[in-house]
């Protein structure tokens, strides 16, 4: 597979920003949804964007250092909540059904075995990484078949005629992960990364940073996305990282969750800067390393609603304010064809 | 009509907060969503609530002082988007379509004659409020009217089975009068509540300083709500006060929009603080004087979109955040249900 994704043709800009600007509403009034209005335009280079086959994609994966004591909830918990989000009952559900998104489950990697099941895509790596406080958490070919697998995925989601697609997550102790790699790639500080997770006490906190200075002592500090994923990566998060290219090279526009999805995306990015342009940041994260990946991006979430759940919850959340955009392009009046005068 | 509003019982509480603590979710996880699932199941004293006939009310008037250059519109502004409305070309309407919320105009003083018209509430007061630079904007009587209208309006709608209702406005230079109505009611000084409305530039801006100033060197600064309402409001803002302690009254959920609806609630608090409880905050708008109402009523918004359009486009475009608040109190699973582990 190739990483590159080429920029979207900057030349339609200008017709974009006539029309949003001849709509019945003072210059600039709708805000962040005219930014998004013309990101979706060019993206699409359409005057007339639509939204089609919206699709939220959850990675999950289990990571061989959770048994170290990263995370508040036991690894079963993985698995578990994939059982949760194939029978419908965990947020994700909820969000995705009222939003109209459809939902795959993709096991990347869970430590279970849950053979052939409706709602699931078998993408299996391995059972779980290694364990990063001894050794790198994968090698070189699963991580570069994990990329693989989640880039056909989306390529093949974007051939159906899907253009947007969500992505989250689910791993118990992936957000240690998502720490190191933005330690990795963003170049600050291990412990500004660090947060609490699912939610962690102080005693757990301060374990946990241990564990992760003891993983950098031993794996170092790799500023190559590849190398970096190796080490430290999830095969949630490797897959996600291949998804979200496929998505980008398709065109599709990518709405970008929290901070393990970010920290995918950090990996993307590194791979690839091009991707920015095809990505909607959804929410400001609880999770404090989250406003350090937005700042290396240079990112503007639409909101921000003190969430830290992930599974792609805070992409969905946000999925209508994306739908606005497109429909006041397409559904409100200009000055001229309603007959409202202009300023005075 | 009386302006007493009784706060929901907040017995309740306890098992509310256990319901959402059971979901398949670390604690706290879905942030700003939990703290709305509360809201809303004290305010309609459900485990289960659920929103029915989601309804946006945009309230529509013309104001006196606008022929002395408030605005950077003309005033048959007013009228135009109101046949833009009724036309369904205007943002509201394409945002209240989306969200599937039903949506009504209420002429409450407009300075045109619509005659009788689908989706139009005829409620004129009169024809525009009088100039407040050089009297009261309206008299006892017709404030009193407009109240009474606004009230009526929401109860009716109550008792057909709405219980969540969104507020919006449209008037040229009611950014003008809320200024005028927040400087009375937050004692906060003018300059600091007057914004630029929908565009006016530095000249534009120091000219609708020196106007407002003017008209508080006439009328004064009553703390009084229903003499400052008089003094400076609009027939449309008197008619949304009245709305909303009808709709609270009759234990709806109030969506808020921006600075002019919130200047309308700033009256509707001052006669009865317990609407709060019923009040959810859309979004922080753009024009300044947004935040010191805001903090005067110690309200958190949900977003911040940039937004200051008004017709209650805010209010319209949080809509999904609060049904997905309901939605996850009453879909998620429980951990016992999901058989999902707890913390470890």
């Amino acid at each position: 597979m190739s990483f590159a994704i080429a920029r979207p043709d900057q030349n339609l800009a200008a017709d974009l920003q006539r029309r949003i600007d001849a709509k019945t509403k003072p210059l600039g009034a709708l805000g962040r949804l005219e930014a998004l209005a013309l990101q979706i335009g060019l993206v699409q280079q359409s005057l007339s964007p639509t939204l089609q086959q919206p699709h939220m994609l959850v990675f999950a994966g289990d990571h061989g250092a959770a048994k170290a004591g990263v995370s508040a909830y036991p690894q079963d918990v993985t698995w578990q909540m994939v059982e949760n989000f194939l029978a419908g009952g965990a947020a994700i559900n909820v969000f995705a059904r009222q939003m109209g998104m459809a939902l795959s489950v993709i096991d990347a990697g869970v430590v279970h075995d849950f053979g052939e099941r409706a709602g699931l895509v078998s993408a299996k790596i391995a059972a779980g990484t290694a364990n990063y406080l001894e050794e790198p958490a994968m090698d070189a070919a699963q991580r570069d078949q994990a990329l693989a697998r989640g880039h056909a995925l989306a390529s093949g989601l974007a051939r159906q005629g899907c253009n947007v697609m969500g992505f989250g997550e689910m791993g118990i102790g992936n957000t240690a992960a998502a720490s190191l790699l933005t330690h990795c790639l963003s170049g600050v500080d291990l412990d500004s990364v660090i947060g609490r997770g699912t939610g962690l006490d102080d005693a757990g906190l301060a374990r946990k940073r241990e564990l992760l200075a003891r993983a950098v002592a031993r794996g170092g500090r790799p500023a190559d996305p590849l190398e970096a994923l190796a080490q430290y990566g999830g095969f949630e998060i490797a897959m996600m990282a291949g998804a979200m290219i496929g998505a980008a090279q398709a065109g599709c526009l990518l709405l970008i969750d929290g901070f393990i999805v970010t920290s995918a995306l950090l990996v993307a990015h590194a791979l690839s800067p091009e991707i920015l342009d095809y990505c909607v940041f959804a929410h400001r994260s609880h999770e404090q390393g989250h406003a350090v990946q937005l700042a290396h991006l240079r990112a503007e979430p639409l909101v921000e609603l003190d969430l830290r759940l992930g599974e792609g919850t805070g992409a969905a959340l946000v999925y209508p304010l994306v739908q606005a955009a497109v429909n006041f392009l397409n559904e409100m009046a200009s000055f001229e064809s309603a007959g409202v005068s202009g300023k005075a």
